[in-house]
């Protein structure tokens, strides 16, 4: 049985005790937040689970093996930091930490203690990425071309953070599980209509070796939601919807071929293909059941995670990249 | 009645045969084009109008009064320029010219004349773009915020141009006809994965004055057509879907308040509105037949059209400052 | 305070306990089921509510005046029939009994001890349904036309009671709140494809005075979900496609008009209207919450409910109707 | 080479003229229409086809093989018999006759003739149709279920048919094209809204053997249009929406599996199965094509159309049945 500890209860902080709760190899312990309503509403809903204003209750309870932090990111890399001196595992919410230094500290302290760290990039689990990464792997798409990810709603304005630091983690991860490729650099532009400094509009372009791009667009102030995903390989393309409720993957058998002539260049010739599409059946389990599932397996055995410390971090350095990018509309900014 | 020639019966160059031989206003007179069977083609279905291999017959016609050309980009500046010097009104396919020295040159020979320059920006004159116009010059969307366009599609390569100068220029002379706004720089990213310099996908971000943002994303290999734009202002929001075949623009009452504290920016509290939607119908005439109207109209009355030489060479201008970001990967190019 | 039992835990019982037991006033004191599987369930997420097999201790309890039968069809008589003898007010699962005489009965025992039966018509209360109904009765769409709704799916197969009974009685409901017209005579035909006499398959046409018709298609085996409600009257039009997450509504002014020639009827002519479709925004409250709150206003004021004896008199009779149609391939069955 | 004449150019003459002239073994000798500016029209398009007022001139043209009769139905029988009379084949616009005695006497004089007669079941001939019916043969769907068919539009009201007469002849063509069974009985629903007797709303269900059942849904009064068909297997399940632009056909690998226990019937069990989904590429080809090169290659090689006089007579013949059905609410016919 692994002993969990949870420190923030906001938005997201419910969902994780759930499914640690109903995990059998799992056990929530205690749970802290600041808002004593917070705390009553665990006790309510889990009469059995311990609660604390104090995140040190947390960190120094000696049952527990791993704490799940879930606050603002601004506070990320000192209550990791502390949790990991005190000899826990972490699962840290995403992004990891505000910046890739203490995100690259948080690695090293993890590995002098032997502890592992775990991002919540819970995208990376759900069925949907599992199924694309199979298609992938498989070289059923063949070489890829480009990621192109739109990520928008009338969403949740955030206080501290820009809506790259926001909505992109999830697209960023998910396109470096899929890619699993180095970026060169990154090109961001966007603006903060409410001029406040925090921009709730930007596009993100990431260079990735061999010609292959990716992009996100990411916007708090949409009317209608979209997530859409699109993949293009030499030889298959994919659509991922995320708003269809059964039908979210899409395989199309279409593509170019290039035939190249005497002439070469300029007279190549380009033939497409359009053939049939298929819709595979993905499975439809919690993103966070299957997370919870990586995490227990991977303490169990002492294995990598698919969202450990290094993905976190990249996910970090990418956005920290895109961040200096936008603030300088659209300059390059190399990994 | 207007007298019309037509250089040029490739793919587009039917659709401006037809529109301009019924119009009750004007008249096709003679068409050239290089090869043979697509002048079959024009005599097969009109036997009345005039075919050449030689432009110039069409250019030196002294019965003509406006020619249409309707040949690749690359051409246009030398064909324009003729039929002003022969003392022609021109319409000119999109994009006007492959530079704006070119596109220049050509309004200052025709306010010479006295002639008129019409650029086909046939989008400008669906019954969609003047609905949104006529929403946003009402003040019923408030202040602008941004333009986000898609233009994606397993479409056809071009040999001698990029997809920006392929499709952009319907999204940036949509773009420049709704904001009225003159932008500030540019941004643009993109890959050729072919390796032949002609890129196939391509992000376009334009800054406009008081943190209005524009972007496109046009794109020749994407599995599936999508055409959608996106217009967000203080107080309504707008969804067009071209692609939809009758409730093509959705308008929104959805917006944000901000509600400004003692504590200022970083207490700035934001409040949601959701209100109800609605599909205003919109003109289903066919947008060359409206244009062809247009020209006619300008012509009569010698005013200006929708999209004349200064529309054409803003397009221009955008797409030329865009091919040098795109090619410095994101560099911000002055306008 | 109004204390509430519940006899019956299966699929849809834990939705009325976890209504009544967030309500403010009223409050869950016992249930009943007699799998132990579910009582554990009970117990475990509300160890303050007593559990028992013996649905006579839910009937007997002194401290509770309303009891929830949410049980297969063919108990609701005899257990609601007790339940009203021992001076509670029912709320019943729809539909309401398995005949009509038996609904006849409940009605006249309720009446006789100055009781309420409610009827879980849950369709009633939402959102949607509620905007129609505003609509229709603000006359913004003429005199009504028809009613049409289509409900299938890939479904749970049921063991008692053919796809009639099992879905129709939520269209059945919704069609008679918003037509609120007394029907003439119902017509039904169907099949059971795994020839064990219970219809997977069912459509049922009712007609209304006034030339005015109804019609549901119930599907247990459809390989996608529908669940889409057309509704037109002299006036505007209502399309209502209950999947969709937010713009459930449309309401499109479209029609005819009539001009009635000398000629009359052969000449008659016909011109079509097209104008604007809005969506307006519907309360998104849980229905069963909305439900809930009705039956606490009922019985505080004494007051009839949206979906009380009679309602669920007049669903079963037309279940009744349509049984037997049904069984005689089309034979119409007068109400 | 197949000279053709045409009677009746109004809606749909123009695109058999267009066909016809168009196909490389068939030509267009004349056309009549009792509209001068219908002939006009002709002649302006194709002016080597010879126009006339009189069908008779088309009739007893000795140059002419086949004559298509695009008039209204209740023209179709004494039209066809004179032109099988002066020894022409026949195509004949849907539906074939306004009643089953007609239909059977023009099959009998057209076999004594050793003449052929098409009925323009246009949709049969669709990439659709032939999919479906390619899928079907393979066995892949299994044993048939049903088939059921949306078919709504905010239409056009006719003044001598009804709606049933008027859109239904698409699907029942289609329905028994694909399904390939007798149908033992039908029963019909609607309404006439505008009390002329012309029914504008419509629900036809057709019995077929073995539980197989169909079901229509015709309708001149939807504010949206609808054409979506439902058919459903033992193994698979078929979902076409004619309105999409290139997914026309979904094949979802979803159904039930029944175990039966010692208990049977009341105990069955019912599993199901859900899997993949996929889009089979479907041929673009215009219907009308396809159905012209049907229609030489029949005459070629005296071989038996896809939609020969047999077929019309079964449309005929189920429309006849339904037309009593309807104005006798849902009494049953046998066919």
């Amino acid at each position: 049985m692994i002993n969990v500890g949870v420190i923030g209860v906001g938005y997201w902080g419910p969902n994780i005790i759930r499914n640690f709760y109903a995990h059998p190899k799992t056990n929530v312990v205690k749970c802290s937040d600041l808002r004593d309503e917070r705390l009553a509403y665990v006790k309510k809903t889990y009469p059995v689970i311990e609660t604390t204003k104090d995140a040190n209750d947390v960190i120094n309870d000696p049952r527990i093996d791993l704490i799940a932090i879930i606050t603002p990111v601004y506070t990320h890399y000192e209550l990791a930091k502390r949790c990991l001196e005190a000899g826990k595992h972490v699962l840290i919410e995403k992004p990891m930490t505000s910046n890739s230094a203490d995100s690259e500290r948080l690695i090293e302290l993890a590995k002098s203690k032997n502890l592992q760290i775990f991002v919540d990039h819970t995208f990376v689990f759900t069925g949907a990425v599992a199924k694309i990464k199979e298609t992938i792997s498989s070289g059923e798409l063949g070489d890829l071309f480009y990621f192109d990810s739109v990520r928008v709603n009338l969403g949740l304005f955030q206080h501290d953070i820009n809506v790259l630091w926001d909505l992109a983690p999830h697209d960023i991860s998910i396109m470096q599980t899929l890619l699993n490729l180095k970026p060169e650099s990154v090109v961001a532009t966007g603006s903060d209509h409410l001029k406040n400094g925090i921009e709730n509009i930007a596009y993100l372009s990431v260079y990735y070796p061999d010609n292959v791009i990716g992009h996100i667009h990411a916007n708090w102030l949409s009317p209608v939601k979209v997530r859409q995903t699109l993949i293009a390989g030499t030889k298959k393309m994919i659509v991922w919807d995320d708003i269809e409720p059964t039908e979210k993957i899409r395989i199309y058998d279409k593509g170019i071929d290039v035939i190249e002539t005497a002439n070469q260049v300029y007279d190549m010739l380009i033939q497409y293909r359009t053939g049939d599409m298929y819709c595979p059946k993905i499975n439809s389990a919690e993103a966070l059941t299957v997370e919870v599932d990586n995490i227990v397996a991977c303490l169990e055995e002492n294995q990598k995670s698919l969202a450990n410390g290094e993905d976190g971090l990249m996910v970090v350095k990418i956005l920290e990249a895109a961040e200096k990018s936008l603030k300088n509309r659209g300059q390059e900014v190399k990994i």
